[in-house]
Protein backbone atom coordinates (compact mmCIF):
# COMPACT_ATOMS: atom_id res chain seq x y z
CA UNK A 1 0.00 0.00 0.00
CA UNK A 2 2.57 2.56 -1.27
CA UNK A 3 0.49 4.99 -2.05
CA UNK A 4 -1.56 5.60 0.89
CA UNK A 5 -0.31 9.10 2.68
CA UNK A 6 -2.79 10.09 4.80
CA UNK A 7 -4.36 7.78 7.40
CA UNK A 8 -7.88 8.83 9.02
CA UNK A 9 -8.62 6.96 12.08
CA UNK A 10 -12.47 7.16 13.54
CA UNK A 11 -12.18 7.52 17.10
CA UNK A 12 -14.84 5.99 19.32
CA UNK A 13 -14.45 2.19 19.83
CA UNK A 14 -11.57 2.21 17.51
CA UNK A 15 -8.96 4.28 19.61
CA UNK A 16 -11.39 4.37 22.70
CA UNK A 17 -14.12 2.38 24.19
CA UNK A 18 -17.57 4.37 23.64
CA UNK A 19 -20.50 2.47 22.72
CA UNK A 20 -20.51 0.05 26.04
CA UNK A 21 -21.31 3.12 28.00
CA UNK A 22 -23.94 3.78 26.11
CA UNK A 23 -25.33 0.26 26.59
CA UNK A 24 -24.91 0.78 30.29
CA UNK A 25 -26.56 3.87 30.12
CA UNK A 26 -29.29 2.34 28.34
CA UNK A 27 -29.42 -0.53 30.87
CA UNK A 28 -30.05 1.94 33.39
CA UNK A 29 -32.61 3.92 31.22
CA UNK A 30 -34.98 0.44 30.94
CA UNK A 31 -35.06 0.20 34.46
CA UNK A 32 -36.68 3.75 35.02
CA UNK A 33 -39.43 2.86 32.87
CA UNK A 34 -40.11 -0.94 34.27
CA UNK A 35 -43.37 0.35 35.62
CA UNK A 36 -44.95 1.37 31.97
CA UNK A 37 -43.26 -1.31 29.95
CA UNK A 38 -41.74 -4.40 29.71
CA UNK A 39 -37.94 -3.73 30.17
CA UNK A 40 -36.86 -4.83 27.00
CA UNK A 41 -38.92 -3.08 25.21
CA UNK A 42 -38.05 0.61 26.60
CA UNK A 43 -34.77 -0.23 24.24
CA UNK A 44 -36.09 -0.04 21.20
CA UNK A 45 -38.76 2.82 22.24
CA UNK A 46 -35.50 4.92 22.85
CA UNK A 47 -34.33 3.71 19.29
CA UNK A 48 -37.46 5.07 17.94
CA UNK A 49 -37.25 8.52 19.64
CA UNK A 50 -33.40 8.55 18.72
CA UNK A 51 -33.67 7.87 15.30
CA UNK A 52 -36.74 10.65 14.62
CA UNK A 53 -34.10 13.33 16.60
CA UNK A 54 -31.19 12.39 14.99
CA UNK A 55 -31.90 14.78 11.73
CA UNK A 56 -32.63 17.55 14.33
CA UNK A 57 -29.62 16.48 17.24
CA UNK A 58 -27.02 14.67 15.50
CA UNK A 59 -25.15 12.34 17.26
CA UNK A 60 -23.47 12.84 20.53
CA UNK A 61 -24.28 12.30 24.15
CA UNK A 62 -26.48 15.50 24.45
CA UNK A 63 -28.89 14.09 21.90
CA UNK A 64 -29.07 10.65 24.05
CA UNK A 65 -29.92 12.61 26.65
CA UNK A 66 -32.90 14.39 25.34
CA UNK A 67 -34.07 11.32 23.43
CA UNK A 68 -34.01 9.60 26.93
CA UNK A 69 -36.54 12.63 28.52
CA UNK A 70 -38.30 12.39 24.93
CA UNK A 71 -39.18 8.64 25.86
CA UNK A 72 -40.19 8.81 29.39
CA UNK A 73 -42.73 11.29 28.48
CA UNK A 74 -44.03 9.26 25.60
CA UNK A 75 -44.46 5.66 27.00
CA UNK A 76 -45.91 6.92 30.30
CA UNK A 77 -48.13 9.37 27.85
CA UNK A 78 -47.17 12.03 30.56
CA UNK A 79 -47.96 10.48 33.73
CA UNK A 80 -44.59 9.39 34.99
CA UNK A 81 -42.74 10.99 38.23
CA UNK A 82 -40.83 13.96 37.08
CA UNK A 83 -37.90 12.19 39.15
CA UNK A 84 -37.38 10.05 36.18
CA UNK A 85 -36.24 12.95 34.15
CA UNK A 86 -33.60 14.02 36.47
CA UNK A 87 -32.61 10.03 36.77
CA UNK A 88 -32.07 10.02 32.76
CA UNK A 89 -29.75 13.82 33.15
CA UNK A 90 -28.23 11.87 35.80
CA UNK A 91 -26.89 9.16 33.64
CA UNK A 92 -26.08 11.54 30.81
CA UNK A 93 -23.97 13.95 32.28
CA UNK A 94 -21.71 10.68 33.62
CA UNK A 95 -21.77 9.69 30.48
CA UNK A 96 -19.90 12.83 29.59
CA UNK A 97 -17.97 12.76 32.55
CA UNK A 98 -16.66 9.02 32.11
CA UNK A 99 -12.86 8.47 31.79
CA UNK A 100 -11.42 7.94 28.68
CA UNK A 101 -10.07 3.79 27.95
CA UNK A 102 -7.91 3.37 25.16
CA UNK A 103 -8.15 0.40 23.19
CA UNK A 104 -5.12 -2.30 22.77
CA UNK A 105 -2.10 -1.43 20.99
CA UNK A 106 -3.91 2.55 19.88
CA UNK A 107 -0.33 4.41 21.09
CA UNK A 108 1.90 1.66 20.01
CA UNK A 109 0.42 1.72 16.61
CA UNK A 110 0.16 5.79 16.31
CA UNK A 111 3.72 6.36 17.45
CA UNK A 112 4.91 3.66 14.68
CA UNK A 113 2.70 5.37 12.05
CA UNK A 114 3.61 9.18 12.62
CA UNK A 115 6.22 10.79 10.65
CA UNK A 116 5.81 8.23 7.89
CA UNK A 117 2.43 9.33 7.45
CA UNK A 118 -0.66 12.65 7.96
CA UNK A 119 -2.39 11.22 10.59
CA UNK A 120 -5.79 12.72 11.20
CA UNK A 121 -8.54 12.13 13.39
CA UNK A 122 -11.87 11.80 11.93
CA UNK A 123 -15.00 11.32 13.53
CA UNK A 124 -18.77 11.86 14.51
CA UNK A 125 -20.06 13.86 17.05
CA UNK A 126 -21.10 16.21 19.25
CA UNK A 127 -18.08 18.75 19.08
CA UNK A 128 -17.68 19.51 22.72
CA UNK A 129 -17.34 16.10 23.79
CA UNK A 130 -15.66 14.44 20.96
CA UNK A 131 -12.94 17.73 22.15
CA UNK A 132 -12.80 16.51 25.69
CA UNK A 133 -12.44 12.92 24.69
CA UNK A 134 -9.58 13.75 22.81
CA UNK A 135 -7.78 16.12 25.12
CA UNK A 136 -8.35 13.64 28.08
CA UNK A 137 -6.80 10.68 25.74
CA UNK A 138 -3.63 12.42 25.73
CA UNK A 139 -3.61 11.19 21.53
CA UNK A 140 -3.82 14.47 20.17
CA UNK A 141 0.01 15.22 19.80
CA UNK A 142 -0.09 12.46 17.05
CA UNK A 143 -2.70 13.75 14.84
CA UNK A 144 -2.43 16.54 11.94
CA UNK A 145 -5.45 17.09 12.13
CA UNK A 146 -8.66 16.62 13.69
CA UNK A 147 -12.14 16.51 11.81
CA UNK A 148 -15.32 16.16 14.11
CA UNK A 149 -18.25 15.84 11.37
CA UNK A 150 -21.56 15.94 11.37
CA UNK A 151 -21.96 12.74 9.30
CA UNK A 152 -19.95 10.08 7.57
CA UNK A 153 -21.85 10.22 4.05
CA UNK A 154 -19.63 10.01 0.89
CA UNK A 155 -19.80 13.89 0.50
CA UNK A 156 -18.44 14.62 3.97
CA UNK A 157 -15.30 12.31 3.40
CA UNK A 158 -15.12 14.05 0.03
CA UNK A 159 -15.70 17.50 1.78
CA UNK A 160 -12.47 16.33 3.93
CA UNK A 161 -10.43 15.33 1.40
CA UNK A 162 -10.32 18.22 -0.65
CA UNK A 163 -9.92 20.50 3.06
CA UNK A 164 -6.73 17.88 3.42
CA UNK A 165 -5.46 18.71 -0.41
CA UNK A 166 -5.20 14.85 -1.07
CA UNK A 167 -6.49 12.43 -3.44
CA UNK A 168 -9.20 9.26 -2.55
CA UNK A 169 -6.13 6.79 -3.74
CA UNK A 170 -3.72 8.52 -1.23
CA UNK A 171 -6.04 8.40 1.74
CA UNK A 172 -6.82 5.37 3.90
CA UNK A 173 -9.50 5.30 6.77
CA UNK A 174 -9.13 3.06 9.65
CA UNK A 175 -12.27 2.51 11.87
CA UNK A 176 -14.87 0.08 13.41
CA UNK A 177 -18.16 1.04 11.74
CA UNK A 178 -18.77 -0.04 8.14
CA UNK A 179 -21.51 1.57 7.57
CA UNK A 180 -19.33 5.10 8.43
CA UNK A 181 -15.66 4.33 8.55
CA UNK A 182 -15.65 2.09 5.56
CA UNK A 183 -18.52 2.00 2.67
CA UNK A 184 -18.01 5.65 2.06
CA UNK A 185 -14.90 5.89 1.80
CA UNK A 186 -14.83 2.59 -0.70
CA UNK A 187 -17.43 4.33 -2.74
CA UNK A 188 -15.24 7.72 -3.25
CA UNK A 189 -11.92 6.07 -4.00
CA UNK A 190 -10.17 5.48 -0.99
CA UNK A 191 -8.93 2.60 1.00
CA UNK A 192 -10.57 1.14 4.02
CA UNK A 193 -9.83 -0.93 7.19
CA UNK A 194 -12.37 -2.53 9.36
CA UNK A 195 -11.21 -3.41 12.88
CA UNK A 196 -14.74 -4.79 14.11
CA UNK A 197 -15.61 -3.73 17.88
CA UNK A 198 -17.41 -6.34 19.90
CA UNK A 199 -20.32 -3.66 19.93
CA UNK A 200 -22.16 -2.31 17.51
CA UNK A 201 -25.14 0.38 17.97
CA UNK A 202 -27.92 -0.93 15.11
CA UNK A 203 -28.20 2.15 13.66
CA UNK A 204 -24.11 1.27 12.14
CA UNK A 205 -25.21 -2.50 11.48
CA UNK A 206 -24.29 -3.34 7.98
CA UNK A 207 -25.90 -7.07 6.89
CA UNK A 208 -24.50 -7.44 3.58
CA UNK A 209 -20.63 -8.71 3.51
CA UNK A 210 -18.24 -6.38 1.51
CA UNK A 211 -16.10 -7.24 -1.06
CA UNK A 212 -13.91 -4.74 -2.73
CA UNK A 213 -9.91 -4.82 -3.65
CA UNK A 214 -9.47 -1.67 -1.44
CA UNK A 215 -11.13 -3.37 2.08
CA UNK A 216 -9.33 -4.88 4.67
CA UNK A 217 -10.15 -6.66 7.78
CA UNK A 218 -8.39 -6.83 11.17
CA UNK A 219 -8.73 -8.41 14.72
CA UNK A 220 -6.56 -5.75 16.43
CA UNK A 221 -4.97 -2.33 15.56
CA UNK A 222 -2.06 -4.00 16.08
CA UNK A 223 -2.18 -5.33 12.44
CA UNK A 224 -2.99 -2.89 10.62
CA UNK A 225 1.52 -2.05 10.93
CA UNK A 226 2.07 -5.24 8.97
CA UNK A 227 -0.45 -4.50 6.17
CA UNK A 228 0.71 -1.61 5.77
CA UNK A 229 4.13 -1.96 5.46
CA UNK A 230 3.53 -5.13 2.72
CA UNK B 1 -5.50 47.48 5.83
CA UNK B 2 -3.00 46.31 3.09
CA UNK B 3 -1.96 43.44 5.28
CA UNK B 4 -4.93 41.49 5.74
CA UNK B 5 -5.72 38.57 3.62
CA UNK B 6 -8.00 36.38 5.85
CA UNK B 7 -11.44 37.73 6.96
CA UNK B 8 -12.98 35.64 9.40
CA UNK B 9 -16.55 36.15 10.47
CA UNK B 10 -18.62 35.16 12.91
CA UNK B 11 -22.28 33.87 12.24
CA UNK B 12 -25.07 34.28 15.14
CA UNK B 13 -25.77 37.95 15.31
CA UNK B 14 -23.12 38.80 12.76
CA UNK B 15 -24.43 37.13 10.01
CA UNK B 16 -27.92 36.47 10.98
CA UNK B 17 -30.88 36.44 13.71
CA UNK B 18 -29.74 34.25 16.88
CA UNK B 19 -30.02 36.16 20.01
CA UNK B 20 -33.62 37.14 19.73
CA UNK B 21 -34.65 33.55 19.42
CA UNK B 22 -32.91 32.44 22.65
CA UNK B 23 -34.95 35.46 24.05
CA UNK B 24 -38.21 34.50 22.54
CA UNK B 25 -37.25 31.29 23.98
CA UNK B 26 -36.54 32.30 27.50
CA UNK B 27 -39.68 34.21 27.81
CA UNK B 28 -41.67 31.73 26.83
CA UNK B 29 -40.14 29.39 29.24
CA UNK B 30 -40.36 32.19 31.92
CA UNK B 31 -43.84 31.70 31.73
CA UNK B 32 -44.07 27.93 32.61
CA UNK B 33 -42.73 28.17 36.17
CA UNK B 34 -44.54 31.03 37.01
CA UNK B 35 -46.08 28.86 39.42
CA UNK B 36 -43.64 28.34 41.59
CA UNK B 37 -41.01 31.81 41.06
CA UNK B 38 -41.79 35.16 39.58
CA UNK B 39 -41.59 35.61 36.45
CA UNK B 40 -38.62 37.69 36.26
CA UNK B 41 -36.49 35.25 38.58
CA UNK B 42 -36.81 32.55 36.20
CA UNK B 43 -34.40 33.74 33.78
CA UNK B 44 -31.65 33.97 36.18
CA UNK B 45 -32.09 30.67 37.48
CA UNK B 46 -32.12 29.41 33.66
CA UNK B 47 -28.63 31.55 33.18
CA UNK B 48 -27.90 29.79 36.57
CA UNK B 49 -28.26 26.22 35.53
CA UNK B 50 -26.62 27.40 31.71
CA UNK B 51 -23.44 28.88 33.36
CA UNK B 52 -23.00 25.47 35.48
CA UNK B 53 -23.43 23.42 32.87
CA UNK B 54 -21.30 25.12 30.17
CA UNK B 55 -17.75 23.28 30.81
CA UNK B 56 -19.78 19.99 30.08
CA UNK B 57 -22.51 20.89 27.31
CA UNK B 58 -20.69 23.74 25.68
CA UNK B 59 -22.72 26.35 23.97
CA UNK B 60 -25.74 25.61 21.45
CA UNK B 61 -29.53 25.08 21.57
CA UNK B 62 -29.16 21.23 22.64
CA UNK B 63 -27.60 22.53 25.81
CA UNK B 64 -30.16 25.12 26.37
CA UNK B 65 -33.09 22.54 26.05
CA UNK B 66 -31.14 20.13 28.57
CA UNK B 67 -30.49 23.93 31.36
CA UNK B 68 -34.68 24.28 30.92
CA UNK B 69 -35.39 20.94 32.05
CA UNK B 70 -32.78 20.93 34.57
CA UNK B 71 -34.06 24.37 35.66
CA UNK B 72 -37.86 23.02 36.05
CA UNK B 73 -36.41 20.11 38.43
CA UNK B 74 -34.80 22.32 40.65
CA UNK B 75 -36.60 25.13 40.69
CA UNK B 76 -39.47 22.99 41.43
CA UNK B 77 -37.58 20.71 43.51
CA UNK B 78 -39.33 17.85 41.63
CA UNK B 79 -42.97 19.06 41.80
CA UNK B 80 -43.80 20.47 38.46
CA UNK B 81 -46.43 18.38 36.21
CA UNK B 82 -43.74 16.55 33.62
CA UNK B 83 -46.12 18.09 31.15
CA UNK B 84 -43.47 21.14 31.67
CA UNK B 85 -40.48 18.96 30.59
CA UNK B 86 -42.80 18.10 27.05
CA UNK B 87 -43.17 21.92 26.98
CA UNK B 88 -39.53 22.95 27.26
CA UNK B 89 -38.93 20.47 24.52
CA UNK B 90 -40.96 21.96 22.58
CA UNK B 91 -39.40 25.09 23.06
CA UNK B 92 -35.91 23.68 21.59
CA UNK B 93 -37.10 21.58 19.28
CA UNK B 94 -39.26 24.65 17.74
CA UNK B 95 -35.73 26.84 18.34
CA UNK B 96 -34.13 24.06 16.01
CA UNK B 97 -36.48 24.65 13.22
CA UNK B 98 -36.06 28.47 13.04
CA UNK B 99 -36.04 30.14 9.54
CA UNK B 100 -32.20 31.90 8.83
CA UNK B 101 -32.85 35.14 8.43
CA UNK B 102 -29.83 37.17 7.22
CA UNK B 103 -28.81 40.58 8.80
CA UNK B 104 -28.85 43.72 6.43
CA UNK B 105 -25.48 43.68 4.30
CA UNK B 106 -24.57 40.71 4.62
CA UNK B 107 -24.48 39.32 1.16
CA UNK B 108 -23.64 42.06 -0.51
CA UNK B 109 -20.75 42.56 1.86
CA UNK B 110 -19.49 38.93 1.07
CA UNK B 111 -19.94 39.47 -2.43
CA UNK B 112 -17.46 42.21 -2.34
CA UNK B 113 -14.69 40.84 -0.65
CA UNK B 114 -14.57 37.86 -2.06
CA UNK B 115 -11.61 37.07 -4.69
CA UNK B 116 -9.92 39.98 -2.75
CA UNK B 117 -9.80 38.26 0.60
CA UNK B 118 -9.88 34.38 2.28
CA UNK B 119 -13.37 34.14 3.51
CA UNK B 120 -13.58 32.12 6.80
CA UNK B 121 -16.75 31.52 8.93
CA UNK B 122 -15.34 31.22 12.33
CA UNK B 123 -18.49 30.30 14.70
CA UNK B 124 -19.25 28.82 18.15
CA UNK B 125 -21.54 26.41 19.03
CA UNK B 126 -23.14 23.25 17.79
CA UNK B 127 -21.84 21.40 15.25
CA UNK B 128 -25.11 19.96 13.56
CA UNK B 129 -26.95 23.46 14.31
CA UNK B 130 -24.15 25.46 12.60
CA UNK B 131 -24.00 23.47 9.84
CA UNK B 132 -27.75 23.27 9.49
CA UNK B 133 -28.24 27.24 9.68
CA UNK B 134 -25.19 27.75 7.31
CA UNK B 135 -27.19 25.28 4.17
CA UNK B 136 -29.94 27.27 4.85
CA UNK B 137 -28.56 30.48 4.91
CA UNK B 138 -27.61 29.75 1.34
CA UNK B 139 -23.86 31.39 2.43
CA UNK B 140 -22.17 28.44 2.22
CA UNK B 141 -20.46 29.50 -0.84
CA UNK B 142 -18.94 32.72 0.10
CA UNK B 143 -16.72 30.94 2.77
CA UNK B 144 -13.18 29.01 1.81
CA UNK B 145 -13.39 27.39 4.89
CA UNK B 146 -15.74 26.41 8.08
CA UNK B 147 -14.69 26.38 11.53
CA UNK B 148 -17.30 25.45 14.01
CA UNK B 149 -15.15 26.18 17.48
CA UNK B 150 -15.98 24.54 20.77
CA UNK B 151 -15.15 28.19 22.22
CA UNK B 152 -13.28 31.04 21.20
CA UNK B 153 -10.59 31.60 23.24
CA UNK B 154 -6.80 32.68 22.47
CA UNK B 155 -5.68 29.07 21.78
CA UNK B 156 -8.56 28.56 19.70
CA UNK B 157 -7.90 31.44 17.16
CA UNK B 158 -4.47 30.34 17.35
CA UNK B 159 -5.28 26.54 16.48
CA UNK B 160 -7.22 28.53 13.51
CA UNK B 161 -4.60 30.82 11.91
CA UNK B 162 -1.93 27.66 12.59
CA UNK B 163 -4.48 25.42 10.21
CA UNK B 164 -5.10 28.22 8.24
CA UNK B 165 -1.49 29.01 7.38
CA UNK B 166 -2.16 32.18 8.18
CA UNK B 167 0.05 34.88 10.46
CA UNK B 168 -2.25 36.70 13.08
CA UNK B 169 -1.07 40.43 11.36
CA UNK B 170 -3.21 39.12 8.13
CA UNK B 171 -5.69 37.78 9.92
CA UNK B 172 -8.91 39.84 10.47
CA UNK B 173 -12.28 38.62 12.97
CA UNK B 174 -15.67 40.64 12.09
CA UNK B 175 -17.99 39.49 14.97
CA UNK B 176 -21.37 41.48 17.12
CA UNK B 177 -19.36 39.61 20.42
CA UNK B 178 -16.52 41.36 22.16
CA UNK B 179 -15.46 38.68 24.23
CA UNK B 180 -15.62 36.04 22.18
CA UNK B 181 -15.12 37.66 18.26
CA UNK B 182 -12.94 41.04 19.69
CA UNK B 183 -10.24 40.30 22.73
CA UNK B 184 -8.95 37.25 21.95
CA UNK B 185 -8.26 38.48 18.38
CA UNK B 186 -6.74 41.67 19.59
CA UNK B 187 -4.85 39.61 22.05
CA UNK B 188 -3.03 37.30 19.39
CA UNK B 189 -1.86 40.10 17.15
CA UNK B 190 -4.74 40.21 15.11
CA UNK B 191 -7.22 42.98 13.42
CA UNK B 192 -11.22 42.96 15.27
CA UNK B 193 -14.06 44.75 13.53
CA UNK B 194 -17.35 44.63 16.13
CA UNK B 195 -20.20 45.12 14.75
CA UNK B 196 -22.68 45.76 17.48
CA UNK B 197 -26.32 44.08 17.92
CA UNK B 198 -29.19 44.94 19.59
CA UNK B 199 -29.15 41.67 21.98
CA UNK B 200 -26.12 40.42 23.67
CA UNK B 201 -26.27 37.26 25.73
CA UNK B 202 -24.94 38.53 29.08
CA UNK B 203 -22.11 35.87 29.37
CA UNK B 204 -20.72 37.69 26.07
CA UNK B 205 -21.23 41.17 27.75
CA UNK B 206 -17.98 43.23 28.18
CA UNK B 207 -17.76 46.02 30.69
CA UNK B 208 -14.58 48.13 29.87
CA UNK B 209 -14.38 49.79 26.85
CA UNK B 210 -11.74 48.95 24.33
CA UNK B 211 -8.77 50.75 23.37
CA UNK B 212 -6.63 49.18 20.51
CA UNK B 213 -4.91 50.23 17.33
CA UNK B 214 -6.13 47.13 15.73
CA UNK B 215 -10.13 47.50 17.25
CA UNK B 216 -12.65 48.90 14.84
CA UNK B 217 -16.36 49.55 15.73
CA UNK B 218 -18.73 50.09 13.16
CA UNK B 219 -22.49 50.47 12.77
CA UNK B 220 -23.05 48.35 9.93
CA UNK B 221 -21.78 45.58 8.05
CA UNK B 222 -21.80 47.88 5.42
CA UNK B 223 -19.75 50.40 6.41
CA UNK B 224 -16.91 47.46 6.36
CA UNK B 225 -16.04 47.52 2.63
CA UNK B 226 -15.08 50.80 2.64
CA UNK B 227 -12.64 51.02 6.19
CA UNK B 228 -10.96 47.94 4.30
CA UNK B 229 -10.13 49.82 1.25
CA UNK B 230 -8.91 52.61 2.83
Amino acid sequence: MKNIKVIAFDADDTLWVNEPYFREAEEKFCGLLEDFIPHHTVDQELFKTEIKNLPLYGYGIKGFMLSMIETILRVSENTADIKLVEKAIQIGQEMLQKPIELLEGVEDLLKKLNGDYKLVLATKGDLMDQERKLIKSGLEKHFHHIEIMSDKKVSDFQKLLKHLDCLPENFMMIGNSLKSDILPVLEMGGTAIHVPYHITWIHEEVSHTIVHPNFYQVKNLGDIYELLVK
